[in-house]
């Protein structure tokens, strides 16, 4: 995995100096993203280099820059530590809050009256709190990113990220909700007591297969939307581009065999959904039998890895197993989703070389695309629970709003998340 | 208690059409707090004109404005409940994100980095996460203000109160949890559970005797700071006016007797941290016995009510009943604390007209003096727990805080509450 690294070099001011120092970065094999000249003294410039490479590559540029005879290596910092400084969420005041008066209305006295209004009419609660607009980010750790179980309290900083997307692109206020503890039931126990807390309930990085016991028994106990989203989440973005690609490859998704590899939670999770979109041949490979015939209750088939690729159309991998699929089993033609984060199971490009008609990893099928809308859109129509009219509503969009050139549409574009979660409410409104 | 309502009246644009509106106003015993003209057309004005008055005044009020010759109402609104509107906090980004590049660093590859560096140092969670800023506010609803049991979402309104109190005044990101069970244990189980989200725990609003359990299981159960506000923070800003005050008439606390009327959560906490502080000649009444026994054992005497007043140099009274201390049983030079909100035992003017040298109802004893400031000392100082040290540290510095002319500070002065903090900070880092 590449880091981003801000290099903080002292060079000579004179011809040649700064030269010298890009080059012999770029012999290194390290492209140089940006340079910003900090300081000018007399005879000297600070200048800013930020450049990403691998780990051990860091103390190997700083050497050769330490040899360079007009240059001094004055510190680095990591633009990734930089950035995470202090957290990356905190809950404030959405109104003027400045003065007594304001005080006497929003807090004692005032605010009594609207606890009575509430307490007279419990809907009120939408209208004049932000409960409508919150998600508890419930985790214990167990299976986050690509890194496995590190636990709720190493898991923060992604469920920090969660909650910034959130903010950034739909509105809604997520809390991380974080468990040390790993007995489901304890788990479910607790967001059940809480649950009042909030407007629904995300489930993130929970591994398989307690996720599937504390979603099925949330859904049960709770009047309220909860989501898996490394299983839904994942698999409606999967759905989408899926959608997407099939239309621009001219595949017939219905008739098409879909291979999955992996099949923990977001495998099980996307081979569910498409299966219930009408992708009804699918196959299936892990190293876990039990996962195998969880996946196979669903109508598909268990077969080895290799064979698995030999006879899909389609082949999705989510193992967590970099480089997993070898580049000469891929056939022409084949779709190729190989999404574990950061390092897929083919590189797509290599994939692309090798005959296959599409070819996406991880960060290409950015889940970021999914969870945000698909909770504002829940949220917005007092959905009681999700469905797969909303899930399909959430894919059949994304796909629609790609644009003629890719695969899907731009994550950083709120439109694009208010439409997405436009189509799942009146989904869940229809469902009604 | 009064309500503060804007009035949308268009009047006709010629001499006197004003005046008579406001002295017909005036003569229902209403006063104009604002007057803004929102509009004119050729020959009309609209003016919202912001009054406060009581509830049973509205239709009056509408009425005589209706009789008028020149004058039409359009409407009115609510200024608490526009206020409320929508809610009053949420969660937002704290850094910059706008760009896939910052999207790379604050969420996927990058976070998994500072992902692992919290694995490897766990101490790191409090540089790279709003953790060491986080407080879950943890009620039942079981006794909001002066309202009783409404239940945790009708209480949602006051809770959200102190997240934007918290927000302004000390940055802390306070998160409402709520419960609509009423088992402490339950209460007790799942907060321990959840209890890793949060850098500390509030709590808020929870009935006696439940609030002695929950809180003293907590303590116990948690290696992070704990406390109820209702007994503790209220207790906090009360010593810190009964410091102040005792300064002023020059009382000598130690020596003089302080009677509580009401020994529940907040009687009682009061009770027991005057004790603590050294005054020890107290005299408590309490219809409920059980009160009047768990008071006994701090070693005050249970006494009646009128007995009580008659004894006392100080009488604190929590009870939440309105006019319950009589005028004639004031005693001259007697201080009186009616903190009953939002409808005070005594009118503090009453108390004083009939002698009392000191008099404050609850909406002078603002006990958003605080628990800001008690958590975020706490929170920095990464105190393990509350001792006697940092609250009697925040009634101190409180009290010396207070400007000649009056008991306490302004609670609406960010620095009243950073240098509350840090003797808070201070006091707990002693104790380490």
């Amino acid at each position: 995995m590449k880091i981003p690294d801000v290099l903080v070099i002292e060079s000579e001011h004179r011809p040649g100096s700064l030269g010298r120092i890009l080059t012999a970065i770029g012999d290194l094999g390290v492209v140089v993203e940006h340079l910003v000249a900090v300081r000018r003294d007399q005879d000297k410039t600070v200048w800013e280099v930020t450049v990403e490479l691998e780990e051990h590559q860091m103390n190997e540029l700083a050497e050769c820059i330490e040899q360079l005879p007009n240059a001094r290596l004055l510190g680095e910092s990591d633009r990734v530590f930089d950035r995470h400084r202090g957290g990356k969420i905190h809950m404030v005041s959405k109104v003027a809050f400045d003065s007594l008066g304001q005080m006497r209305d929003l807090y004692t006295p005032g605010v009594a009256r609207v606890c009575l209004a509430v307490l007279k009419e419990p809907e009120k609660v939408n209208d004049y709190t932000n409960l409508p607009n919150t998600v508890a980010i419930v985790t214990d750790g167990s299976a986050v990113l690509g890194l496995g179980n590190i636990g709720a309290l190493a898991g923060l900083p992604v469920m920090e990220g969660k909650s910034m997307i959130y903010a950034r692109n739909v509105g809604v206020s997520a809390v991380p909700i974080l468990f040390d503890e790993s007995d489901p039931e304890k788990i479910i126990d607790a967001v059940v007591a809480i649950a009042p807390s909030f407007g629904a309930i995300h489930l993130e990085d929970i591994a398989s297969p307690a996720c599937f016991r504390i979603e099925a028994a949330l859904r049960e106990r709770l009047d309220k939307p909860v989501l898996h989203d490394d299983q839904h989440g994942t698999a409606v973005v999967t759905l989408a581009a899926l959608i997407s690609a099939s239309r621009h490859v001219g595949l017939d998704l219905n008739n098409s065999v879909v291979g999955h590899i992996g099949l923990g939670a977001a495998g099980i999770g996307i081979a569910r959904l498409l299966n219930r979109y009408g992708v009804v041949k699918s196959l299936g490979s892990d190293l876990n039998e039990t996962a195998v015939k969880r996946f196979e209750k669903t109508g598909g088939k268990g077969v080895a890895l290799e064979e698995l690729v030999a006879k899909s159309h389609v082949v999705i991998a989510t193992t967590g197993v970099k480089d997993l699929i070898h580049p000469e089993w891929i056939q022409e033609g084949q779709m190729i989703f190989a999404l574990s984060n950061p390092e897929p199971e083919i590189d797509p490009h290599v994939a692309l070389q090798r005959g296959a008609s599409f070819a996406i990893d991880g960060s290409g099928l950015n889940n970021a695309l999914g969870f945000p809308a698909l909770f504002r859109g829940a949220l917005d129509a007092r959905a009681r629970q999700f469905t797969d009219a909303m899930l399909f509503a959430a894919a059949e969009k994304i796909a629609e709003l790609a644009p003629e050139d890719k695969m899907l549409p731009d994550v950083m574009d709120r439109e694009v998340h208010a439409a997405i979660a436009a189509a799942v409410r009146d989904a869940a409104l229809n469902d009604k």
